[in-house]
């Protein structure tokens, strides 16, 4: 059986992702779609709307056969360490394809880009320490050091945020030569709408600023969601009492800053350069998330970049945890989330190809991974009211979700 | 000037603490009386109901002249270390005398209970620890090796808590030589109760008891509380929209030890003897904070001794930040929250005869156990609204209250 794969957060799911997987599946010509999902926080330092076990369900409804988890060591980091993680927990399970959407939507200008890139490395590190050097965030810097070496000219802007994580794909897949054929599809609004699938094509930031606004389904966001979303929406939102946001978040980071010591501080991963005393200083007047990341934020210090480090802070997860795992050269496991009967064909089918084993339950194999990923687990369902909190933290240990 | 100190809680001020102030000041004939208080949390290992600084206005305007802060370090602790810093720091602003409430009511017993004690301490410390070493509680095992050094026979029950705490204080008092004469009174309802003060005198444990179950204050508790603690309790909760009680906190201390690893949980003050573990298992299944410690609780490990260990927890003190002050042979600072015109005058007039700085916010001096309290009054304020939290906080670092 052919494998295609694809690195998602599905957050939540909607019909431009439905797009994506059919397009996929019919450009790869494969019998099996595999999703690497993010698990309880995404890449850009959030929590998930829902959990991703209704995630699981909702996709493996909508064309996914097989879902496995990014664990929380390269989901909630830069596009390099969560390309690596994604990419090569798609290479263990075995698939021939990998599929993204980009605003570019050309695989050779991706191609291309990391031949320059790879010519001319030396030349892009040492304009990109001096551009950090200065004071400037990341992704601007980042950005100058690719023009630098002529790499955002045309068809390619590296500033994309989608272009940007597919070139990191498609940089670990040819980096480690792996025997994986990347490609794209161009993920623009107006492309999606030509399409018949969907009556509508809205992005995930967009409904989920809709569903935070108005707490309930409105018809627009009908519109846009399968009506398999729709009903794993409803129904966590039923059953746990509320979707996930950062404010709700507020009172259990905030008490943890404030019982904190500066030294335990700086021992968090990300908390860097004495961002300690900035994130001590304004912990004094805070009084919402929003508010708090904006009295923080400098230059240097990204929106994006801080949400990760607040993450990292409520799920306590520090240097030493991610040292700990990051020597590692290949990932130590692959977790599956749920199947369907292709995905499970097809998972009886290549069990003797698999080098590394296959975790259904977090409790599985000792391993600090996992320990990391309890613990983002137990802080992310930690806004629940206790009955439901510990009924629904029990999902790590039950077997994965079968449709 | 001559000085009466106090060792009290306030939790909250009622008739009883008012009959025991006069009692205490006739007896002594002092001009100026002074109480030492714990400040957010108790030594039974609870929160305070309302704040230290409403406590202490509700103190000043019933017969108290100043009040200061027993801190943290010394007020979550068992009888011995609460007596240690409770006495030194009332030795050190100055006082001549020290009164307390027991249940035997007599001095005399305390002095005999002390020489016979210090007499036979070898005996009491070999038979307490073989009384441990079968897993007996520490209160237990303590009142049967009082037991059998003859500690506990008529007048002298060392198993009553009032008494253990008044043995505590005696015990300070005598092995420091310090220059204070103790004194008791007899705390029993029906004593209080022929008293004129009071209509009616209830235990604090009861006017909390009936303060959480009605959420307001009932015309019984009215009776038993001078009109001004009417007063700061209704304002408190109008303000900072709850009192204080140890349901409230569940969320953020499951939070907490659920992101916790078993390494980080050992080095938490009071967590001796793998209890980590306990913790951890039984973190699994809680839904309430009584529901918690009852699945804790073992013949060792009492009630009480879990709730201080708790507050540990809540507040993020470990045995390290303990260690660093607990050598110290003298306390480092006196903490004053608030005094009255006659406290005014004897600090005036005691100025030059004091030997450790009086502090009177907690930013004034970089001190461990200044440190140790600004976490405790963090996690104090962690289960207000964001406003009210930062506002409440701020208290900290203003002016001693004057009345």
């Amino acid at each position: 059986m052919k494998a295609c794969g694809l690195i998602v957060e599905y957050n939540p799911f909607h019909n431009g992702h439905l797009y994506h997987i059919q397009k996929a599946k019919k450009n790869s010509n494969a019998d099996c779609m595999i999703a690497v999902m993010s698990g309880t926080f995404l890449q850009r330092g959030e929590p998930a709307i829902i959990d991703k076990f209704h995630r699981t369900r909702a996709a493996l409804q909508s064309g996914i056969d097989i879902v496995l988890e990014l664990p929380y060591h390269y989901a909630v980091q830069s596009s390099d360490m969560f390309a690596k993680g994604a990419v090569k927990t798609l290479h263990e399970i075995g698939v021939s394809d990998i599929n993204f959407g980009s605003e570019s939507g050309n695989i050779s200008n991706f191609i291309t880009s990391y031949e320059i890139f790879k010519a001319k490395e030396t030349i892009y590190e040492k304009n990109l320490k001096s551009y950090l050097d200065k004071g400037i965030s990341f992704p601007k810097a980042s950005k100058f050091a690719y023009e630098h070496i002529g790499l955002t000219s045309g068809d390619m802007d590296l500033s994309k945020p989608n272009n940007i994580l597919g070139f990191s794909y498609v940089k670990t897949i040819l980096e480690n030569d792996l025997a994986i054929k990347p490609s794209t599809i161009k993920r623009t609004n107006s492309d999606y709408h030509d399409q018949t699938i969907g009556n509508s094509i809205a992005s995930a930031t967009g409904i989920r600023n809709e569903l935070f606004t108005n707490a309930q389904i409105t018809p627009e966001i009908a519109k846009s969601i399968p009506k398999e979303t729709y009903l794993e929406l409803q129904q966590y939102k039923h059953t746990a009492t509320t979707w996930h946001t950062w404010e709700s978040y507020f009172p259990l980071l905030h008490y943890r800053v404030l019982t904190m010591s500066l030294q335990e501080l700086s021992l968090i991963e990300g908390v860097d350069e004495g961002l300690e005393y900035r994130i001590k200083q304004t912990s004094k007047e805070a009084t919402s998330f929003t508010g708090w990341i904006d009295a923080i934020k400098t230059k240097r210090y990204t929106w994006t970049r801080l949400q990760r480090i607040f993450v990292h802070i409520l799920t306590n997860t520090s240097k030493n945890d991610v040292n700990q795992v990051s020597n590692e050269a290949s990932i130590p496991y692959i977790r599956l989330l749920g199947f369907n009967q292709t995905g499970q064909a097809y998972l009886n089918q290549t069990r003797k190809k698999r080098n590394v084993p296959l975790v259904t339950k977090i409790s599985q194999k000792p391993n600090p991974m996992l320990e990391m990923e309890e613990k983002a687990s137990n802080a992310y369902y930690s806004i629940l009211p206790p009955k439901q909190k510990n009924q629904f933290k029990k999902q790590e240990i039950q077997p994965p979700i079968r449709i």
